[in-house]
């Protein structure tokens, strides 16, 4: 397992993101998730490729044309990787960065799991920290 | 389990990162941690209380008088939670800002696991990525 691997990963796993057709969308998941992946984020936690991808049919029809992108490069050890990601939308204006953690399959070859934060690091400051 | 209160174990925890003390280091680690909690980050990977307080032994022994300071806020969904901290060495100054991700016990009294990666998230243009 290595970053350029696990990056040209990430890269099939954000076209499916940006897939405006939603067979074609699930065939991406399909071959870059586990059988048993599991996808949380702060909207949502997907257990199942159908609920991941049923997520994102939702995502895309409420902003059509978006695309994800990854911005970074991607950090690996042990088996997970972080990177930063954001959305391009249709009119080509770009939303905050998130950040993603992806547990890799034992052979490297899949996304077995995937946390997703959304925005900036919350300031030290707010209130609640 | 509120932002807030997991501010407030992630500086415990913190705090057990600075305590030269080796034995209220174990108690503090005690207290922050599940039984079962596990550490990793890019150097290790430590499944028990007893090899995470070794493994800060062997960064203290390296940094005398370094203290781990949280550097915003957390930011918490699912159970899981992201913040930034720096190691403060002991002239004061800071190394660069790493990332944790913890998950909580379902209580949200304590940590059950621990993620670390060390310094900026990676360029995109990095040659491996």
């Amino acid at each position: 397992m290595n970053s350029a691997a696990v990056a040209a990963l990430v890269d099939r796993y954000c076209l499916a993101w940006s897939e405006p057709d939603p067979a074609r969308r699930r065939a991406l998941l399909a071959e870059v998730l586990a059988p048993a992946a599991t996808y949380t984020d702060p909207r949502v936690h997907a257990d199942s490729l159908e609920a991941l991808a049923a997520h994102i049919d939702r995502v895309l029809a409420q902003r059509p044309g978006a695309r994800v992108r990854r911005t970074s490069g991607v950090d690996l050890h042990h088996g997970v990787a972080r990177f930063a990601w954001h959305v391009v939308q249709a009119d080509g204006t770009a939303l905050p960065e998130g950040l993603d953690v992806v547990w890799l399959t034992d052979d490297g070859a899949r996304l077995a799991r995937i946390l997703g934060f959304f925005g900036p690091l919350r300031r030290l400051s707010d209130s609640d920290a």
